[in-house]
């Protein structure tokens, strides 16, 4: 099992307070040690740090902690190897592109007899995953459904993913964080949270470390954030759990 | 213009010396503020660092002086943007995967009148730069000539693209590095060069900030390094300048 995390805003927001939570289940309070990787979208543009030893030991991920980057979209994921060695090209997210998009991809769980129904061409695992094998086989049937050429409206091609994501749910559990860089979708199979903060802002406080944060002191009134999480990260608020086939789509820190 | 700097090795090698000296060109020894991108190859995996602010302002620059990162394939970058924005998806290197390998690319140069030549369809630009569209048009053109599987040969595939680059440096100034992960390719346009580093091993001074290092002190008889760079990045040493059409193509240090 690994631990997802992953946000949605309507104003560049740093992720700073739930990874610092996040990164104490990778070696500290979570057994998750065989690395970690958060991919930030700054506009079109992304990029992804990424560590094959644990979270809790990284200086990058003591970087991430200290140097807040202000993000509309976050995926992050901390690993518990199943499927694959410990490798960076076995590390979530897993990033391609696709109609001049980056998209981007985590996953939580683990799948079974998967090689007959994951045939890829045009998009190719570079690790030995089984996640990365489904996210190819999904950018695969994406891209024979709709063609090389970005439809119109970016919705009915989420909806097409929820369905082939309960295709895979058949084969074994997973929860699945994807984004095109402007759209957060989440596919529950068993373990799957999210909570969106607006105003009135108030406090929160981490399950994972000692840690808690005066939201209205880092917001405006007019912000709109919502982050994802496996397991909720505060125990003061409420999260909404999602239950099995459950997913939701976000665009700027709402449900789209 | 930009700076390149790239390395080819026979063992994990950290490029800290290097990058040293580059990143003083992204504004204090060179004009180049525009961002800049540094791609590890660690085994299959790859993972770049990037940010939109000056080397040697840059939180992440800093990190990657002092955390040295072990691999056999770097492409870094440092950027004074001509055409295209300043923003992280104009940032170099861009990556794309290909064969079930992630390829990375950096240009120094301008192009003009290419929006007629760089048709690309299964590789897109994501940001607007004219280094990117010639990537994705490189890679369509790949496609098109050896298929969506690996052919067994990768070298072929270099000539191929080499030929591509004759045709992209009749639009402008086209210094490129690419890499497949395993093999490091050089092209030039007007502005290249190399040195192979091998026992016995020297001091080298840098010319961009007071920096010597003894090579001797850091690597074993039988490490061999190449480093590649727009300039000379050291004053003692011999370094190879490449000419107009001259290409090379490094595997584990060496020359294939």
């Amino acid at each position: 099992m690994c631990e997802l995390l992953a946000m949605s805003a309507n104003v560049p927001t740093d992720i700073v307070f739930s990874f610092t939570g996040l990164a104490q289940r990778g070696g500290v309070t979570g057994p998750h040690v065989d690395g970690w990787g958060i991919t930030f979208y700054e506009g079109k543009g992304s990029r992804t740090f990424k560590d094959a030893c644990p979270s809790s030991e990284s200086h990058i991920a003591k970087l991430i902690q200290s140097y807040p980057i202000k993000s509309e979209v976050v995926v992050s994921h901390i690993r518990q190897a199943n499927r694959g060695c410990v490798s960076l090209e076995n590390t979530h997210p897993f990033t391609r592109e696709l109609w001049g998009r980056y998209w981007t991809y985590a996953h939580n769980g683990q799948l079974s007899d998967y090689e007959d129904k994951f045939i890829v061409s045009r998009f190719q695992p570079v690790g030995d995953t089984d996640s990365e094998q489904a996210f190819c086989w999904i950018l695969e049937e994406v891209v024979k459904k709709f063609g090389e050429q970005e439809p119109k409206e970016l919705k009915p091609v989420f909806t097409f993913i929820a369905g082939l994501a309960d295709e895979i749910r058949a084969l074994g559990v997973f929860n699945m964080i994807l984004s095109d860089g402007d759209h957060l979708m989440s596919y529950c199979s068993n373990n799957l949270c999210y909570i969106t903060r607006k105003a009135p802002f108030g406090q929160a406080k981490l399950i994972d470390t000692d840690v808690v944060i005066d939201f209205k002191k880092e917001t405006t009134p007019n912000d709109i954030v919502t982050v994802i999480a496996t397991r909720p990260l505060t125990n003061n608020e409420e999260w909404n759990i999602l239950g099995a086939g459950d997913w939701e789509l976000f665009c700027k820190g709402e449900k789209v």
